[in-house]
């Protein structure tokens, strides 16, 4: 069975070449992609990239953003684009072929999905690497395995075109209960519990920055439903109402003594 | 079945984009191609392109070219890229991800191939098409329908070589009888045959371009062998001789008047 599309947001980290977001946005209207996002670019290469003679409307359109969750905003799924380097990234590393595949199971019809493009230099970082739910690569020669930005933007477009993923309609208003909850609730959940997890003196300064990237990863994985954030936001207000109170104890007790 | 690895040459007829032959040699590289022809390059555009910064070995060691021909050489297999406008190809249009299942049947492995692209503004020309036994098209949105070469190069060789069609191998030196004559014989023999045409006054000089077009692309459709190619040959050459002597006989006969 094809999976029913979803509604695909591309987002491009720090690109560092203008002619490459002209070309992303190219091969996305060439293939039926409308949302294009940019993630901290460098404010000449943004300029020069929405000037450029005969830009695309999608490149007119596109909004520039300070971070990445903004970025990613609404979708219930992201995936990272990657070279597959060395590095260990403590996910499958999916062919980009097999990813409709992949969603099958875990994407609801028109519902909201990002695909992640890192900068021509560097690719994604491991915190952004730490969003993504799926990393997938195009499979390329070992002897030349990196690819130029906007090829790569064009070959994920046309595969995910070719698969039938891609929704030409708009996404679902309507949010369940029972759904994938979106990286912008995830993301204020995950950050109230690193708030807890810093008051309750589980993080250390020195580890903490790859302790939340694991830590993210870890409630990626949860897959948890719009209601099971809500049930967990309550538990969590509980616990930081009473961490509240400690150290309000604390503070009073200090002021006293 | 899978169908078994080809040699693939990959040519670029006038690019005018020095950018786009480095993007299209990037994309090669990365999919495992390796053999460049480019046709009628404007001098500057090749110098450019050849010493750009970081240029891959492919462009380094691809060729530059007068003509077509030239540039498909040893192919037995001629492939034209198209966005399949209105023009009337005479041809049907396959999918690029279609291209593999064609070839399965009409070409032996490790046999050559080449693979055409024509220039950013007009793509092949009707000529460029009449060497083409396929066309095939990248199935992109109507609202904007034309690729960037170097993006179109790199999804192509993407879906080869994803389909298992492109060879690591060299090419079969051997030629056999039995197998589909190359361009270089097929051309010779077309040019002898429109030598015969002209001199029997078939061709008239307005519509001469256009009925070679078409008899070339009839040509091609007759899937000739090496061994139709040297009958067909030993018969040109005895029309040739005869057609010869009462050309040599009228001139006698003015001399002599």
């Amino acid at each position: 069975m094809r999976p029913t599309g979803l509604s695909w947001r591309v987002v491009l980290v720090r690109p560092r070449n203008p002619l490459n977001i002209g070309a992303a946005a190219r091969a996305m209207a060439n293939f039926g992609f409308q949302d294009l996002v940019v993630v901290a670019p460098h404010p000449p290469v943004w300029q020069e990239a929405r000037s450029a003679v005969g830009a695309e409307h999608i490149i007119r359109a596109a909004q520039a953003v300070a971070g990445l969750p903004d970025a990613i905003g609404a979708a219930t799924l992201v995936v990272g684009t990657t070279a597959g380097s060395r590095r260990n990234l403590d996910r499958e590393l999916i062919p980009i072929a097999g990813l409709p595949a992949w969603l099958q199971d875990r994407a609801p019809a028109r519902s909201r999905a990002a695909l992640l493009f890192g900068s021509e230099k560097t690719g994604l970082s491991n915190e952004a690497l730490s969003y993504c739910h799926a990393l997938v690569r195009i499979p390329t020669s070992p002897d030349c395995p990196s690819m130029n930005l906007g090829q790569a933007v064009a070959v994920c477009c046309y595969e995910l075109a070719r698969a039938g993923v891609v929704s030409t309609r708009p996404p679902r208003a309507r949010v369940f209960l029972s759904e994938p909850a979106n990286l912008h609730s995830l993301e204020h959940l995950f950050e109230r519990i690193v708030g807890v997890l810093d008051r309750a003196g589980y993080t250390q300064p020195k580890t903490r920055q790859a302790t939340l990237i694991k830590l993210r990863r870890v409630l990626l994985d949860l897959g948890l439903t719009n209601n099971d954030v809500r049930i967990l936001g309550g538990i969590l207000a509980q616990i930081e109402w009473k961490l509240g109170t400690r150290e309000s104890e604390v503070r009073t007790l200090n002021d006293e003594s």
